[in-house]
Protein backbone atom coordinates (compact mmCIF):
# COMPACT_ATOMS: atom_id res chain seq x y z
CA UNK A 1 0.00 0.00 0.00
CA UNK A 2 1.25 3.55 -0.82
CA UNK A 3 1.68 5.53 2.49
CA UNK A 4 -0.69 8.08 1.08
CA UNK A 5 -3.45 5.68 0.66
CA UNK A 6 -2.79 4.05 4.30
CA UNK A 7 -4.83 5.24 7.08
CA UNK A 8 -2.87 7.11 9.77
CA UNK A 9 -4.76 6.23 12.60
CA UNK A 10 -3.32 3.46 14.25
CA UNK A 11 0.31 5.19 13.61
CA UNK A 12 2.57 4.19 16.43
CA UNK A 13 3.68 7.88 16.60
CA UNK A 14 0.29 9.63 16.47
CA UNK A 15 -0.61 7.05 19.17
CA UNK A 16 2.47 7.95 21.67
CA UNK A 17 1.81 11.36 21.35
CA UNK A 18 -1.66 11.05 22.79
CA UNK A 19 -0.21 11.05 26.60
CA UNK A 20 3.02 12.18 25.41
CA UNK A 21 2.42 15.41 23.32
CA UNK A 22 0.43 16.87 26.34
CA UNK A 23 2.07 20.23 27.37
CA UNK A 24 4.31 19.30 30.51
CA UNK A 25 3.98 15.80 29.87
CA UNK A 26 8.07 15.42 28.66
CA UNK A 27 8.96 17.85 30.72
CA UNK A 28 7.84 16.29 33.76
CA UNK A 29 9.43 13.18 32.70
CA UNK A 30 12.76 14.75 32.13
CA UNK A 31 12.53 15.67 35.75
CA UNK A 32 11.80 12.39 36.79
CA UNK A 33 14.71 10.75 34.64
CA UNK A 34 16.94 12.82 36.55
CA UNK A 35 15.87 12.14 39.90
CA UNK A 36 13.46 14.86 40.71
CA UNK A 37 10.30 12.64 41.63
CA UNK A 38 8.66 14.49 44.71
CA UNK A 39 5.78 16.87 43.63
CA UNK A 40 6.49 19.77 45.39
CA UNK A 41 10.06 19.64 43.13
CA UNK A 42 8.53 19.39 40.40
CA UNK A 43 6.16 21.71 40.75
CA UNK A 44 8.77 24.55 41.32
CA UNK A 45 10.95 23.72 39.01
CA UNK A 46 8.69 24.14 36.27
CA UNK A 47 6.50 26.60 37.60
CA UNK A 48 3.32 24.51 37.00
CA UNK A 49 0.10 24.79 38.44
CA UNK A 50 -0.82 22.02 40.91
CA UNK A 51 -3.73 20.99 39.28
CA UNK A 52 -2.23 20.26 36.21
CA UNK A 53 0.62 18.71 37.57
CA UNK A 54 -1.56 16.30 39.81
CA UNK A 55 -3.86 15.88 36.36
CA UNK A 56 -0.66 14.89 34.32
CA UNK A 57 1.31 12.92 37.08
CA UNK A 58 -1.98 10.95 37.25
CA UNK A 59 -2.01 10.26 33.55
CA UNK A 60 1.38 8.70 33.25
CA UNK A 61 0.59 7.16 36.75
CA UNK A 62 -2.37 5.34 35.26
CA UNK A 63 -0.46 5.27 31.59
CA UNK A 64 2.31 3.13 33.57
CA UNK A 65 5.22 5.37 32.66
CA UNK A 66 5.37 5.99 36.39
CA UNK A 67 5.08 4.80 40.17
CA UNK A 68 4.57 6.23 43.09
CA UNK A 69 7.23 5.20 45.78
CA UNK A 70 6.38 6.22 49.08
CA UNK A 71 9.11 7.42 51.22
CA UNK A 72 9.09 8.98 55.05
CA UNK A 73 11.19 11.50 55.98
CA UNK A 74 11.64 11.57 60.13
CA UNK A 75 8.88 12.93 62.29
CA UNK A 76 6.45 13.22 59.07
CA UNK A 77 3.79 11.58 57.96
CA UNK A 78 4.63 9.13 54.81
CA UNK A 79 4.98 10.87 51.32
CA UNK A 80 5.34 9.54 48.10
CA UNK A 81 7.74 10.35 44.91
CA UNK A 82 7.21 9.60 41.43
CA UNK A 83 9.83 6.75 39.64
CA UNK A 84 10.01 5.80 36.18
CA UNK A 85 8.61 2.48 35.61
CA UNK A 86 9.94 0.35 32.65
CA UNK A 87 7.64 1.55 30.47
CA UNK A 88 9.16 4.85 31.24
CA UNK A 89 12.81 4.13 30.97
CA UNK A 90 12.08 2.89 27.70
CA UNK A 91 10.93 6.65 26.51
CA UNK A 92 14.51 8.00 27.53
CA UNK A 93 15.39 7.46 23.91
CA UNK A 94 12.60 10.14 23.15
CA UNK A 95 14.40 12.75 25.60
CA UNK A 96 17.59 12.09 24.23
CA UNK A 97 16.21 13.05 20.62
CA UNK A 98 14.48 15.97 21.80
CA UNK A 99 17.88 16.87 23.42
CA UNK A 100 20.33 15.87 21.06
CA UNK A 101 18.63 17.89 17.98
CA UNK A 102 17.89 21.15 20.39
CA UNK A 103 21.47 20.65 21.57
CA UNK A 104 22.63 21.39 17.93
CA UNK A 105 20.24 23.96 17.03
CA UNK A 106 18.92 25.74 20.20
CA UNK A 107 21.63 25.62 22.65
CA UNK A 108 23.20 28.71 23.88
CA UNK A 109 26.50 29.90 22.88
CA UNK A 110 28.90 28.63 25.06
CA UNK A 111 27.31 24.61 24.61
CA UNK A 112 24.02 22.76 25.73
CA UNK A 113 23.31 23.11 29.99
CA UNK A 114 23.57 19.30 30.31
CA UNK A 115 26.14 16.66 29.30
CA UNK A 116 25.11 13.18 28.76
CA UNK A 117 28.52 10.73 28.54
CA UNK A 118 28.68 7.19 28.81
CA UNK A 119 29.48 6.03 32.33
CA UNK A 120 31.79 3.40 31.29
CA UNK A 121 34.18 5.73 29.41
CA UNK A 122 33.09 9.57 29.77
CA UNK A 123 32.88 10.04 26.10
CA UNK A 124 29.45 11.81 25.34
CA UNK A 125 26.72 9.94 23.73
CA UNK A 126 24.17 9.90 21.14
CA UNK A 127 21.57 8.15 19.71
CA UNK A 128 22.45 5.98 16.62
CA UNK A 129 20.66 4.22 13.91
CA UNK A 130 21.43 0.57 13.72
CA UNK A 131 19.68 -2.70 12.07
CA UNK A 132 19.26 -6.02 13.86
CA UNK A 133 22.01 -7.28 11.44
CA UNK A 134 24.64 -5.14 13.28
CA UNK A 135 24.88 -2.16 10.75
CA UNK A 136 25.23 1.16 11.69
CA UNK A 137 23.07 3.40 9.68
CA UNK A 138 25.16 6.61 8.59
CA UNK A 139 21.79 8.26 9.02
CA UNK A 140 17.76 8.06 8.22
CA UNK A 141 18.32 8.16 4.75
CA UNK A 142 19.16 4.66 4.89
CA UNK A 143 15.92 3.98 6.41
CA UNK A 144 13.28 2.36 3.94
CA UNK A 145 9.85 2.42 5.24
CA UNK A 146 6.84 0.10 4.13
CA UNK A 147 3.35 -0.72 5.31
CA UNK A 148 3.51 -3.14 8.62
CA UNK A 149 0.93 -5.85 9.46
CA UNK A 150 -1.65 -3.73 10.78
CA UNK A 151 -1.78 -0.80 7.92
CA UNK A 152 -5.36 -0.46 6.46
CA UNK A 153 -6.60 1.56 3.81
CA UNK A 154 -8.05 5.19 4.05
CA UNK A 155 -12.18 5.13 3.82
CA UNK A 156 -11.45 7.84 1.18
CA UNK A 157 -9.62 8.38 -1.60
CA UNK A 158 -7.12 10.99 -0.73
CA UNK A 159 -6.78 12.30 -4.68
CA UNK A 160 -10.76 13.51 -4.08
CA UNK A 161 -9.45 15.41 -1.47
CA UNK A 162 -6.76 16.59 -3.15
CA UNK A 163 -9.01 17.76 -6.06
CA UNK A 164 -11.35 19.51 -4.04
CA UNK A 165 -9.54 21.59 -2.03
CA UNK A 166 -6.34 23.01 -3.66
CA UNK B 1 26.07 21.75 40.15
CA UNK B 2 23.21 19.53 41.39
CA UNK B 3 20.52 19.17 38.73
CA UNK B 4 18.06 20.02 41.52
CA UNK B 5 19.81 23.26 42.12
CA UNK B 6 19.76 24.25 37.84
CA UNK B 7 17.73 26.24 35.98
CA UNK B 8 15.59 24.28 33.39
CA UNK B 9 14.68 27.76 31.63
CA UNK B 10 17.83 27.15 28.80
CA UNK B 11 17.24 23.13 28.79
CA UNK B 12 17.47 22.09 24.88
CA UNK B 13 14.58 19.50 25.60
CA UNK B 14 12.29 22.59 26.91
CA UNK B 15 13.50 24.59 23.87
CA UNK B 16 13.03 21.66 21.25
CA UNK B 17 9.51 21.11 22.90
CA UNK B 18 8.44 25.37 22.59
CA UNK B 19 8.42 24.14 18.90
CA UNK B 20 7.93 20.66 18.36
CA UNK B 21 4.93 19.93 20.98
CA UNK B 22 2.43 21.64 19.87
CA UNK B 23 -0.32 20.06 18.48
CA UNK B 24 -0.18 18.48 15.24
CA UNK B 25 3.24 19.96 14.77
CA UNK B 26 5.02 16.31 14.39
CA UNK B 27 2.46 14.88 12.57
CA UNK B 28 2.83 16.96 9.99
CA UNK B 29 6.77 16.88 10.31
CA UNK B 30 5.64 12.50 10.22
CA UNK B 31 3.91 12.75 7.12
CA UNK B 32 6.74 15.09 5.15
CA UNK B 33 9.02 12.61 6.34
CA UNK B 34 6.88 9.98 4.44
CA UNK B 35 6.51 12.08 1.12
CA UNK B 36 3.17 13.77 1.74
CA UNK B 37 4.22 17.38 1.09
CA UNK B 38 1.35 18.88 -0.36
CA UNK B 39 -0.90 21.17 1.78
CA UNK B 40 -4.38 19.42 0.94
CA UNK B 41 -2.76 16.11 1.34
CA UNK B 42 -1.67 16.78 4.19
CA UNK B 43 -4.64 18.70 5.50
CA UNK B 44 -7.23 15.54 4.77
CA UNK B 45 -4.48 13.03 6.02
CA UNK B 46 -4.47 14.59 9.30
CA UNK B 47 -7.75 15.95 9.57
CA UNK B 48 -6.61 18.90 10.25
CA UNK B 49 -8.32 22.41 9.82
CA UNK B 50 -6.82 24.43 6.91
CA UNK B 51 -6.22 27.64 8.95
CA UNK B 52 -4.79 25.90 12.19
CA UNK B 53 -2.02 23.88 9.33
CA UNK B 54 -1.54 26.90 7.95
CA UNK B 55 -0.05 28.49 11.20
CA UNK B 56 2.09 25.30 11.20
CA UNK B 57 3.18 25.23 8.17
CA UNK B 58 4.29 28.97 8.66
CA UNK B 59 6.14 27.97 11.71
CA UNK B 60 7.94 25.00 10.49
CA UNK B 61 9.23 27.33 7.45
CA UNK B 62 10.46 30.10 9.56
CA UNK B 63 12.00 27.55 12.19
CA UNK B 64 14.16 26.38 9.40
CA UNK B 65 12.65 23.12 9.50
CA UNK B 66 10.68 23.07 6.48
CA UNK B 67 11.53 24.63 3.03
CA UNK B 68 8.58 25.34 0.26
CA UNK B 69 9.28 23.95 -3.46
CA UNK B 70 7.89 24.81 -6.57
CA UNK B 71 6.46 22.28 -8.24
CA UNK B 72 4.21 22.15 -11.57
CA UNK B 73 1.42 20.26 -13.20
CA UNK B 74 0.27 20.35 -17.02
CA UNK B 75 -2.10 23.16 -17.26
CA UNK B 76 -2.06 24.50 -13.90
CA UNK B 77 -0.21 27.44 -12.55
CA UNK B 78 2.51 26.95 -10.33
CA UNK B 79 2.16 25.31 -6.66
CA UNK B 80 4.04 24.64 -3.65
CA UNK B 81 4.75 21.16 -1.26
CA UNK B 82 6.41 21.02 1.75
CA UNK B 83 10.04 19.14 2.11
CA UNK B 84 12.41 18.83 5.08
CA UNK B 85 15.43 21.08 5.68
CA UNK B 86 18.62 19.20 6.92
CA UNK B 87 17.89 20.60 10.25
CA UNK B 88 14.14 19.07 9.23
CA UNK B 89 15.73 15.35 8.65
CA UNK B 90 17.90 15.89 12.00
CA UNK B 91 14.37 15.57 13.66
CA UNK B 92 13.77 12.39 11.93
CA UNK B 93 15.14 10.38 15.05
CA UNK B 94 12.53 12.20 17.50
CA UNK B 95 10.13 10.76 15.41
CA UNK B 96 11.77 7.27 15.25
CA UNK B 97 11.95 7.33 18.83
CA UNK B 98 8.21 7.59 19.60
CA UNK B 99 7.53 5.17 17.31
CA UNK B 100 9.53 2.65 18.65
CA UNK B 101 8.04 3.33 22.18
CA UNK B 102 4.82 3.18 20.51
CA UNK B 103 5.42 -0.25 18.43
CA UNK B 104 6.40 -1.62 21.88
CA UNK B 105 3.15 -0.49 23.83
CA UNK B 106 0.52 0.88 21.59
CA UNK B 107 0.23 -0.80 18.59
CA UNK B 108 -2.53 -3.18 17.73
CA UNK B 109 -2.19 -6.69 18.33
CA UNK B 110 -1.13 -8.10 14.63
CA UNK B 111 1.64 -5.58 14.97
CA UNK B 112 2.65 -2.19 13.68
CA UNK B 113 1.24 -0.13 10.55
CA UNK B 114 4.64 0.83 9.13
CA UNK B 115 7.88 -1.12 9.28
CA UNK B 116 11.19 0.49 9.13
CA UNK B 117 14.12 -1.32 8.13
CA UNK B 118 17.92 -0.75 6.70
CA UNK B 119 17.32 0.09 3.09
CA UNK B 120 20.84 -1.74 2.82
CA UNK B 121 19.96 -5.63 4.20
CA UNK B 122 16.55 -5.07 5.10
CA UNK B 123 16.69 -5.92 8.76
CA UNK B 124 14.76 -3.37 10.83
CA UNK B 125 16.47 -0.66 12.50
CA UNK B 126 16.25 0.65 15.71
CA UNK B 127 17.99 3.90 17.70
CA UNK B 128 20.52 3.18 19.90
CA UNK B 129 22.85 4.56 22.15
CA UNK B 130 26.54 5.08 21.32
CA UNK B 131 28.98 7.03 22.49
CA UNK B 132 32.09 9.10 20.57
CA UNK B 133 34.81 6.34 21.52
CA UNK B 134 32.71 3.74 19.53
CA UNK B 135 31.14 1.48 22.53
CA UNK B 136 27.37 0.33 22.37
CA UNK B 137 25.40 1.40 25.76
CA UNK B 138 23.37 -1.45 26.79
CA UNK B 139 20.53 1.21 27.42
CA UNK B 140 20.08 4.22 29.39
CA UNK B 141 21.55 2.84 32.91
CA UNK B 142 24.53 3.50 30.99
CA UNK B 143 24.51 7.62 30.65
CA UNK B 144 25.97 9.49 33.33
CA UNK B 145 24.33 13.59 33.27
CA UNK B 146 25.92 16.46 34.56
CA UNK B 147 25.52 20.04 34.06
CA UNK B 148 27.11 21.67 30.79
CA UNK B 149 28.61 25.06 29.78
CA UNK B 150 25.47 26.63 30.27
CA UNK B 151 24.35 25.57 33.16
CA UNK B 152 23.00 28.22 35.71
CA UNK B 153 21.26 28.13 39.08
CA UNK B 154 17.67 28.41 39.92
CA UNK B 155 17.46 31.88 40.86
CA UNK B 156 15.86 31.04 44.70
CA UNK B 157 16.76 28.13 46.34
CA UNK B 158 14.33 25.03 45.87
CA UNK B 159 13.96 23.64 49.05
CA UNK B 160 12.46 26.97 50.58
CA UNK B 161 9.60 26.15 48.20
CA UNK B 162 9.34 22.34 49.01
CA UNK B 163 8.62 23.11 52.48
CA UNK B 164 6.20 26.08 51.80
CA UNK B 165 4.33 23.59 49.26
CA UNK B 166 4.32 20.16 50.54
Amino acid sequence: MEYIDQDPGNCSIGRSLELLAQPWVLLILREVVRGVGRFADIQFRLDVSRSVLADRLEQLVAAGVLVKVPYQEAGRRQRHEYALTGKGTDLIPVLTAFRQWGDRYLADPEGPSMLNTHAGCGAPISLAYVCEAGHHLEGPAEIERRSGPSARPLARPHRAATAATS
